[in-house]
């Protein structure tokens, strides 16, 4: 595929000739209102750069990998789980997920959150926490007031 | 280097414990008003994530080499030429520079143009034209225009 020189930004972060696409697969994981758009991925790159939108009151797939992710949040304010630690998030913070932290972006209730998350292009296939896992997440009490929303 | 999860956004596109960085060796080759921030770098990662600022009416090196840019305007407006072709670009543009294009950014007279810049961990040195090949260049007058910041 060659990509063109530009592709000039559209209104609501969309991008000329950049499909929006799912998140992932509806039935491989559980999220809620998060979409996918492939700004940066070619043979002569090594990292790929995706940006994705989360809805007010939305959340990513709570998941963990070999690969790191390094985000860039474009839009909004939320909240992200990174291992233990939850932090709160705005324009142009910067996130950085380690190998094998468990990991979860949600937007705030009143904001959709849009960021840029640059990844290795070839990586392993995310892991879903085993309801153990789960549970030791959940008994941390700032985990488990972030799955809680609030 | 164990970078912190959280890096916040600071005034001015700069980020808590990142260093605003020569742009490169000011012996090694021409450019004007250019700063530099490495947003994401680690040993986990085959990209790097940058941010370069272009002071109004500064311009970054003509340069080309083998490693490929992905680059995501975040504020500003100016021009760019990669290979052949001189393009307008605002904020949130997408600009890919293949293999062994050409390539200038120009910050338009009265605004900074600031862009993230997603390259290959591990690249090669850029390469300077030549006289005839910047006299190659210049004998296009979109080239010519672009070159003369008009």
């Amino acid at each position: 595929m060659n990509e063109p020189i530009l592709r000039k930004a559209q209104p609501d972060y969309r991008w000329q000739g950049v499909d929006i696409r799912a998140y992932k697969d509806e039935a491989s994981a559980p999220f809620r209102g998060v979409t996918r758009q492939v700004l940066a991925s070619a043979p002569d790159l090594k990292g790929e750069l995706r940006y994705f939108e989360i809805a007010p009151g939305g959340w990513t797939t709570l998941e963990r990998h070999q690969h790191a992710h390094a985000v860039t949040i474009l839009r909004g304010r939320g909240r992200a789980l990174v291992g233990h630690e939850v932090v709160e998030i705005g324009a142009l913070d910067l996130v950085t997920v380690p190998a094998w932290a468990w990991h979860q972006f949600r937007a705030a209730a009143d904001q959709p959150l849009g960021f840029l998350c640059m990844v290795d292009a070839e990586r392993d296939r995310p892991q879903l926490p085993s309801p153990a896992e789960r549970a030791e997440l959940e008994a941390m009490p700032q985990v488990a007031e972030f799955f809680a929303g609030s």
